[in-house]
C-alpha cells in the first residue's frame, strides 16, 4: 500500500521519500520508482502504511520526528490510532487518518501499482481536533492518487467498515471454514454461489486478526446481531413460527442498498448467458460480435469449471438490450439465451 | 426448471408432455416448445418440478398415476421426498431423486432455457430401494439435458448441499441483513468483497425458507458449528488467546478445496488489472488486443461502480502469461498492471 501510494504520487510529480524497518523493501520500492531513499530535511506530509497493530505508535513517532508535517495513515481502522495519538499527548491537530478502499491479497512493494487507487473510494477521517489545513492536505493526497474522497468521522468510519468490510470477511471465512474437514466429494456439487460467498476468505489470517481485534467494539455489535439472527434461523428450522423469512427478507433488502453490481435490478440491467469454448480468442470474438450490436456490457461473470470444455459467461446489459444481444449473438453462431 | 428440462429434452427429440396446476404455465411452456399439453396414454418417465414443500406428495401421485413410469424430481432436498414416498407405501423402486445444480433467481416458464443445464453438475440420488433401470433412466435424463451426472445417496446429497449451497446462502443473507436499517452513507465504502459475499442473498425468501426447513437436520449441524466459531471470534475480539486465527485459517483452507475459481492459485493463475472506459466496444477492443498476444483468459471480474467513468477489469490468466499480457496491453495503449 505504501509503495502504491509512492508510485501514484510520483506519477503526478510529487517528491516522495521512503522509509521502512526493512531496508530491502525501501530498495525495491525505490527501484520501482516509488520515491527516494535519501532523507530530506523536512517533509510536508507523512503517510504511515504499516500493519494495524503498529499504526498508532508509528503515527506518534512521525508527529514527533516531523514537527511541521501533516501525518496520515492508510489502515483499515481509524479510532484506535487516534486514541494512541491522544494518549501520547502528540499533536492531534496535524493527524488525519485515512483509508483507501483498495488493495488485494498480495502485499509488499513488488505487488504495488500506481493505479491501485484509481476511481476507488478513499475514506478521510478527521477527528474534532484536526486542523483545516491537515484535512485539506489529506483530501488532496487521496485525490492526487486518483481516488474519490469520502469524508466521515473516525468512529463512524469504523462502524461503517465493520458492516461493509469486516463482517463480510468474517462471514466468508465462516462459510469456507465449514468446508474444511468434510468429504471432498461434497464439493463436486459446488456452484458459483459458493465461490462468490467465500472468495475473500483467502486473506492473511494474522493480518485479519489484527483488523478484527482493532475494530472489536463495532464488530462485536454486528457479530452479536448475526448470532441473534442465527438463533432465529435455528429455532425456525423445525418449521415453527420463528421468523426465518423475516431474516431472509432483511437480506434481500440489504443487497439492494449496495451501490454498483447489486443496483443491477434497479439500474434496469438484465443477464444474457453465453456458452464460450475455453480457448484463446473466443472471448475476444464474443465481445467483437457483441460490440457490433452496439450493446454496452455493464458486467460479466465466468462460471469456470476446469472439468468442462466450455465456460458459461453471464453478461449483464441494459434490460432493453437483452433480446438485442441474444439475437445478435445467435445470428453469429453463439449459444446465447436470456 | 420444468420448462427448461422440457426444452433441453425437446432439443434432443424426446417427446415431452407438460402438466401444471396453473394451466397458463403449460400454455406458455408449450408455446415455447417445451412439449405438448395433450396427455398421452402412457409415459416412460415423470419429472416433478414443484416447490420443495410439495415434491413428496406430487411424486407419490405420479407413482400411482403412471404405474409403469420411472419418477424423479428436481428439488434441492432429497431425503424428505423419499421419506414421503416410503410413508405412502408407494413404489420406491421406480423413484430416483435428482437435483440439477443450475438455476437462477428468476422462475417460471418465461425464464426457462434449453441450455440451462449444459455442463452443470446434476446430482442423481438413488435410495437403496431404487431399481437399476430407474437409476439408469434418471442418469440418462441428466446427460440428455447436457449435464454432468454426480451420483450419491439422498442423505449424503443433503449433507453436501447443506455445506456447499444452503449454508452459503444463509451466510450471504446474514451479511446482507446487517446492512438493512443502518445509515446508507456507510455503503459508500462498499467494495467488490461485499458484493461477492452478498450476491446470492437476493433469492426468494419464502422458497428459501422451504429449502432450509426441508434440510433442517444437516443445516442445523453446520449452522451450530458456525455459531461455535462466532463465539470463538467474539471471545477473541478483546485480544485474548481465543483462537480467531484458527477459524480464519480453516477458512483459507476451505477456499482451496473448492473446484474452479478458487483453484486459481494452485492452477497457477495470476491477475492482470486493466482500466476500461465504460462505453460500447471497449471490452471488445480489450479482448481483441489480448487475443493477439495469444493469452487465454481463464476468468475475469468487472468492478463496476456507477459513479465512475471507467471500470477496473481483473483478468485471470496463467501465471506465466501475466507479464506477457501486461506488456501486450501496455503497448496497445491500455493502462494495465499486475
Amino acid at each position: 500500500m505504501g509503495t502504491s501510494t509512492g508510485l501514484a504520487l510520483r506519477r503526478k510529480g510529487v517528491e516522495v521519500y521512503l522509509e521502512d524497518v526493512n531496508a530491502a523493501y525501501v530498495e525495491v520500492a525505490a527501484s520501482r520508482g516509488a520515491g527516494s531513499s535519501k532523507r530530506p530535511s523536512d517533509v510536508a506530509m507523512v503517510v504511515v502504511a504499516v500493519p494495524p497493530d503498529h499504526v498508532g505508535d508509528v503515527v506518534v513517532a512521525a508527529l514527533r520526528d516531523w514537527p511541521e508535517a501533516v501525518v496520515t495513515d492508510l489502515s483499515s481502522i481509524k479510532a484506535a490510532p487516534l486514541a494512541t495519538v491522544r494518549a501520547a499527548d502528540a499533536d492531534a491537530g496535524r493527524y488525519v487518518g485515512s483509508h483507501p478502499m483498495a488493495g488485494s491479497e498480495r502485499t509488499g512493494p513488488v505487488a504495488a501499482s500506481e493505479q491501485l487507487f484509481d476511481g476507488r473510494a478513499w475514506a478521510v477521517t478527521p477527528s474534532e481536533a484536526a486542523d483545516g489545513h491537515a484535512v485539506a492536505q489529506v483530501r488532496a493526497l487521496a485525490a492526487t492518487c486518483g481516488a474519490t474522497v469520502v469524508e466521515l468521522g473516525p468512529d463512524e468510519h469504523d462502524e461503517a467498515v465493520a458492516r461493509v468490510s469486516h463482517l463480510p470477511h468474517v462471514m466468508a471465512s465462516l462459510a469456507a471454514a465449514q468446508l474444511d474437514g468434510g468429504p471432498e466429494t461434497h464439493l463436486a456439487l459446488s456452484g458459483q454461489g459458493l465461490r462468490d460467498v467465500t472468495r475473500i476468505a483467502g486473506g492473511d489470517p494474522r493480518l485479519w486478526r489484527q483488523i478484527l481485534v482493532g475494530n472489536a467494539t463495532h464488530l462485536r455489535t454486528v457479530l452479536q446481531r448475526v448470532r441473534t439472527d442465527i438463533d432465529t434461523m435455528l429455532a425456525g428450522l423445525d418449521g415453527s413460527t420463528s421468523d426465518v423469512v423475516g431474516v431472509l427478507e432483511r437480506g434481500v433488502h440489504g443487497t439492494k442498498l449496495i451501490p454498483g453490481k447489486h443496483g443491477s435490478v434497479e439500474a434496469g440491467w438484465g443477464t444474457v448467458y453465453v456458452q464460450v469454448p475455453d480457448r484463446p480468442g473466443e472471448l475476444a470474438r464474443l465481445f467483437a460480435d457483441a460490440g457490433e450490436s452496439d450493446v454496452n456490457i455493464e458486467d460479466l461473470r465466468i462460471d469456470h469449471d476446469p472439468a468442462r470444455p466450455s465456460g458459461l459467461v453471464e453478461v449483464d446489459v441494459a434490460r432493453d438490450n437483452v433480446d438485442v444481444l441474444v439475437d445478435a449473438l445467435g445470428q453469429r453462431g453463439w449459444r446465447a439465451h436470456r
